[in-house]
């Protein structure tokens, strides 16, 4: 078993390095005065401090709810369980489903396919094009798996969003076998254009919508969730219950204390989605610049760039140069079951300066 | 696969059932006044907000280990993995050991024993007797198995405490059979007497020393963690990061600023002791004199009082009568493998006020 390229390098490179790898947020977008207050006010109540239900706190799960609700999408707070984090909410899922097929996009997300691979899940990768999962390719997997893992929104690592016709025709063929969708969305909110409708909105008893605050909010509370029908909740909640009995229930207070000025949440959300649009623009922008044979679309939401080099070049070895030059990015080949080295790489543009996307670029140019 | 006993109660029961089930710290103990102090004193560094590494921030883990070489078991941060609770420690353990056999105590802790069912763990049951498991069956059961899970402090749900002789005994066995020794500590530092040195002190190479802060300061937070040989942290890791990439980073900064003060520490958890103390004399006496033919030891620490009635009375049963009059327990069955039906009785005393203790017991003498 290996551990995830992407941690062992954000643990093994020093202050200096220019990182492009990762999925790290904005700091200086974390909304920290806010957060303060919504912790003073939850601080002096001894039942933050207590034990909690497996399932997390009922003020938390309520606005959770709401928010599925107001997008059209109803649900109630028996519908949500509380995560440590989405990638705890893919886990309990790939547990739940152990030894099964399931169906990914290729190139897909590093974190669910290593824990996929822990549970024993047989992966079956079917190409994703620019606007989506190649349809016929998904049918035919998804024909023998029943089960499927997208991220419709801002794709990890490709950035793609799925089109309108595409979410249909990927909703039918679910009905159509009875199967189960597995949607991640840690990206949705993430938008610079406009928010997609969730597939899982068309398919309310056989899906399950993950979300998460660690891209909206802040990553080290550790807090995502799972939208499903309840009975799929209550089988969940066994799983859950057994790896950690419930999530931090002092953060899920200050989260829910939090969210209850809505209009706040929503200006907040908005002052990232600016933010990371200039970003991803100027990245796009610089890379077009200095390495105008590394093609590429503009991102349109979500917090990475993904491409690939014009001419064979192994992104993988160029790793090695790149990290004595001290710039890091992901390469491609990751993303894949095989992980064949390709041409690939996948940026992050939320994390740097202006002037490390500049310098980080040019760095990686020399390597060339 | 079957919910928890005890959760399942814990979320059905009303406000005006007492409980004796479950193992709720007494929340009038909590700190609340010294972690509002920490917690005002890391919340406007972003850096305590941010993703962080997957065995836990530094300062954590230095903390601990810091305690463990004071009482003469020498340990640095690197022998320190951090987990959401104690109980996702034991999750990743059971991962870790899948499918493979095991040698636990009769009765023992239901919620590690579901995690090894969970992770197709073949438990092997051996009698836990007033100073500890018996020798001569653990002997003949590690042998095959090689590995154990004991809880030798306060064991949940007996409150047995094991003697200076069979923690030597075996540490030998452990080593005679190079095997792999679990050492579930929660209540250790729970003691109204004396604390007693761990076994896996004796063997540092050769096992896993389990810890919480869930009964010394506060559960909500959920921060446990593994204390082992560098190279087996190393291995849990890849299983922790799948799971859930860290536990909550901000209540580990939260954690360590606390924990800076030593004699504070010290001197809460002899709050704790002196407190639990006090009600465990009481609940044992209150059952002497209202249940007299309920037979128990007065515990030496920890959070329960465990017993058996003198005639046969199938306490399983017995919970339903209990329930209708608003008073609730765990009974003995729950913590063995096979489940049958028994007359034993786990009490927690530490939830519940005097006044509850009494009239909680004369309620269950009523149902008799």
């Amino acid at each position: 078993m290996k551990r995830s390229f992407i941690r062992e390098i954000l643990e093994s490179i020093d202050e200096e390095t220019i990182s492009f790898a990762g999925g790290l947020p904005n700091s200086n977008l974390f909304p920290i005065q806010d957060l303060r207050n919504a912790t003073l006010k939850i601080l002096d109540n001894p039942k933050v401090y207590q034990y909690t239900i497996s399932n997390g706190i009922n003020e938390l799960r309520e606005q959770i709810a709401k928010r599925y609700t107001k997008e059209g999408f109803p649900t109630t707070k028996d519908n949500i369980l509380i995560t440590t984090g989405s990638q705890q909410a893919m886990y309990i899922l790939a547990k739940f489903f152990e030894n099964k097929e399931i169906t990914i996009e290729e190139p897909s997300y590093l974190g669910a396919m290593n824990i996929f691979r822990l549970n024993n899940l047989k992966m079956d990768g079917v190409k994703l094009e620019d606007d989506g999962i190649n349809i016929e390719g998904f049918e035919k997997s998804f024909k023998n798996s029943k089960l499927a893992y997208l991220i419709p929104d801002f794709q990890n690592p490709s950035a793609t969003t799925y089109s309108e016709e595409k979410r249909e025709e990927i909703s039918k063929i679910v009905e159509k076998y009875d199967g189960v969708l597995i949607e991640d969305s840690p990206y949705s909110e993430l938008f610079f254009e406009k928010k997609m409708a969730y597939i899982s909105a068309k398919l309310p008893k056989n899906s399950f919508h993950l979300g998460s605050f660690s891209k909206t909010l802040v990553p080290s509370y550790r807090i995502g969730w799972i939208r499903a029908d309840e009975q799929k909740i209550k089988s969940l909640m066994i799983i859950k219950e057994s790896i950690d009995l419930h999530s931090s229930g002092f953060v899920q207070y200050i989260l829910a204390e939090y969210l209850k000025d809505e209009a706040k949440y929503e200006k907040h959300l908005q002052s990232i989605r600016d933010d990371y649009k200039v970003k991803a623009d100027y990245f796009s922008e610089q890379l077009n610049l200095i390495i105008p044979e590394f093609k590429h679309q503009k991102p349109k939401g979500g917090m990475f760039l993904y491409g690939s080099f014009k001419d064979k070049i192994d992104t993988f070895a160029l790793i090695e140069k790149c990290l004595k030059k001290k710039v890091v990015y992901v390469p491609g080949n990751q993303f894949y079951i095989d992980k064949i080295p390709n041409s690939e790489i996948r940026f992050n543009y939320t994390h740097s300066s202006f002037e490390q996307i500049e310098k980080g670029i040019k760095l990686i140019k020399s390597c060339l």
